[in-house]
């Protein structure tokens, strides 16, 4: 199975994979955890340069083409892997960032994202995708007190952030078939991490798992 | 005018980019030399995971991607500025690199380079390209001779350097309105530098020139 946490930064994603990580490993389900952009070498050296503050202005088309560049690392030599070995593969950002980030934020039309999924991604879907929806002041508050060193990306105006938090609810709905939001704005941990178990749970049968 | 450079490593194309510019720069004309992948800050980044020996196994498509990448920052942060400042844009490699090195040998299909093409190039073309052409043992020794540390297309078989040299000919063949194809296996530098002024001197007015 393979799940993916879609949201802006800030919004709870890295904690609630790790939650469910380990409600899954306590039940000896074997996991892999990772994220985008990144999860293998070549794909975590793309994510630096892709996260670095400008040293010239970077266009819209090479994120892009960088984004896709990692996934396709991601894909071949992570992600099918360890579907192939019967593994549960928890990915913090898949090609619903794409779609949002480059996509509606960034203005690149949709017939590229269209090609650019066919010819990296092949057969490779979310089998269920979380987004956590946040108010932005919240997620941002929450990036601040977290971080000392900022990201190309966190630097961002706060009207992109609420066009990144617009794009998700839209992509959501495009695809509700395998998207679950979940409003974290005033949740607990502890109630959203119901939420996503809640989720899993309705989504496999665990009688076939060891 | 945007003129570029291509072959396989070792045919001489360094040497005869910088005397070629020498010429130009003597007679008042604005050059700028670059290459590719690289020529901007994030594009030397990208051609630096490029060209790192491996750490994992780079899948033909991240190739792809990458070079385009690193390729849109060179077209819109120096190339077009370059050009709409009346200078002589000189590159060792630019597309016809991607043709061969990603379509031809590594068997990504034509629809795709062309796609790329279209969303990174735009209207930049080459107004003149070089293909040089060398017997692939001699250029190899020449690189030997060269280098200490090797890159990771260095690295590749002869079998992978004789197909780099037959898919320069052929796309030189398919685009012959704007190549010129100098054999550099027993030419010495100053003849083939005379062939290349020619075939700048054949393509351009110098009249209305300062």
């Amino acid at each position: 199975m393979f799940i993916t946490f879609e949201g802006g930064e800030g919004t709870g994603k890295s904690t609630q994979i790790e939650i469910l990580n380990n409600w899954l490993t306590s039940r000896n389900i074997p996991t892999v955890l990772t994220r985008e952009p990144g999860g293998t070498p070549i794909a975590e050296e793309i994510r630096s340069i892709f996260n670095n503050l400008p040293t010239e202005t970077m266009d819209a088309i090479t994120e892009l083409l960088l984004v896709y560049a990692a996934r396709r690392q991601h894909v071949e030599n992570l992600i099918k892997p360890a579907l192939i070995a019967n593994k549960f593969v928890l990915s913090d950002r898949f090609y619903d960032s794409s779609w949002v980030y480059q996509g509606y934020v960034r203005g690149i039309d949709k017939k590229h994202l269209i090609e650019m999924d066919k010819l990296v991604c092949a057969q490779v879907v979310p089998d269920l995708t979380f987004l956590f929806d946040c108010d932005v002041k919240v997620a941002l508050d929450r990036v601040c007190d977290r971080k000392k060193a900022k990201s190309r990306i966190d630097q961002e105006s706060t009207r992109f952030h609420d066009q990144v938090r617009e794009g998700f609810l839209k992509r959501a709905k495009e695809n509700s078939e395998r998207f679950v939001v979940v409003n974290t704005t005033e949740a607990s941990e502890v109630d959203i991490s119901k939420i996503v178990i809640k989720g899993v749970k309705e989504r496999i049968s665990f009688d076939n798992r060891p």
